[in-house]
């Protein structure tokens, strides 16, 4: 039998919408309070796949995903980008200026802080998670709280929509990953997309020569991220996103990086969200 | 009369131990509870000077402050590396058993979990800036509530340590940037490092050629992180550091990128502090 799906958050929230598009719209999850309690459920084999946030097109990377990812030699299976519509919601019969206080997860205040200058008399409070406010309002009947999460939240706690889109930039996109233990059961001829790693010397020119091999061997890069290596000066890790059309031209690559970068690493091969 | 400088938080606070080590111990501040206020105070003209921090040795870069250098046209000026040191710090007379909620930053708190999983009584709450709980727990003589910050924040707020260095990662570095609103006064002569902003096409190749082009002027790259324009499909920005020997050798690669890469930006031209 097909284990549920551990996801941060609860039901409503985006995460549970990367699953329902993603696998099924009746997928059984696990709701998580924490990234860590995420990967846990997959360590302790409650789970065999969870969805983790990985970027945001204006917060950037989550790295401290992307460090769980690699501390736990866990493997990216498959990803989705999720168009992040963020919605004010509150009782039924409250106005807008009924509320006092919105609470929601901080990068959902951070996105949709401008809307609010317009609105100075309401308090922005942090919360755990966008849809787990939607539910307290709901269950405990507060009045003068909004929450800002998912319209499918509203819907399914039962409270009412009081401005839809309120995210500053109204393009505001997150890349989840699928994750699983290992990457066993991959299927090579659906894979055009890898997730790299690797450490090289604070050496001119180092990154020019691994990024003209990718070029040499007709991968595109879709993403590269820098991480000084604190415990040893002048040393960086790389995190590289790459996509190919032929499985063995990014297999070649691979046999030269190996060679040519320390502690190389792949930390998932999957199929491209993005054609 | 020389203006007071900005920072986000208030005096305690890590952003103040950055002004006091770069500029002077008695440099006198304006206390910003956001980095838009930081932003908005040398807007304003209020300062002359701000200090935000820009990217952490766990979390990353901090993505919403290059967007407000980058959108505002600033100036990055200097840089200054603080070693992170978290200390616990309660009312006097507070044991570790006697506290039940712990507010900080949620940067903060991040950094520290580790610390607080042989506390499970204690609660952690997310709140605006470190230095602040500690100055609240202070004048309002709060018991059961301990405070995340630096040792400086107990000292000048009156209250108790109780526990030095707790965040998980010892080694725990944030790297601050002094910023103005243009660099017209910079001295070529103490220059040996810049942040750079290009844009190029998901083309096979364009990155490598780029890197090309500064490893033969001989920089040396300190730091890259690509950002997909959402607005624009399969156009990417790339934040650049780079750190040079001869100001000619950076300007030579300067005159070059100028031509090859869209959109081409200088963030700012400054003094290394890795050196």
């Amino acid at each position: 039998m097909k284990k549920p799906i551990a996801i941060q958050g609860i039901k409503g929230s985006f995460h549970h919408l990367v699953v329902q598009n993603y696998f099924n719209i009746d997928s059984e999850v696990v709701e998580c309070m924490s990234f860590d309690g995420v990967v846990n459920s997959l360590l302790e084999n409650k789970t065999d796949e969870v969805v983790m946030a990985l970027e945001n097109s204006i917060a950037g990377s989550i790295i401290p995903n992307y460090a769980l990812i690699d501390n736990y030699n866990l493997s990216i299976v498959g990803e989705y980008y999720l168009g992040i519509e963020h919605c004010l919601m509150a009782l039924n019969g409250q106005t807008i200026e009924d509320i006092e206080e919105v609470h929601s997860h901080p990068m959902a205040l951070l996105q949709c802080k401008v809307f609010f200058k317009n609105y100075p008399h309401i308090k922005l409070v942090e919360a755990k998670d966008t849809a787990d406010v939607a539910k307290q309002i709901s269950e405990k009947n507060m009045k003068g709280i909004a929450a800002i999460a998912s319209k499918n939240a509203a819907e399914l706690y039962g409270i009412n929509l009081l401005a839809e889109s309120i995210q500053t930039i109204k393009h505001n996109e997150t890349r989840f990953v699928i994750v699983k233990r290992d990457n066993s059961q991959k299927d090579i001829s659906t894979i055009n997309k890898a997730s790299l790693k690797f450490e090289l010397d604070h050496k001119r020119g180092s990154l020019a020569a691994i990024l003209n091999v990718l070029s040499d061997c007709k991968l595109n890069l879709t993403k590269i991220q820098s991480l000084p290596k604190i415990e040893t000066p002048w040393k960086y890790a790389f995190f590289v996103d790459v996509t190919f059309e032929a499985y063995k031209d990014y297999e070649k690559a691979v046999s030269i990086l190996n060679l040519m970068a320390e502690n190389f690493k792949i930390l998932g091969e999957y199929k491209n969200a993005r054609r």
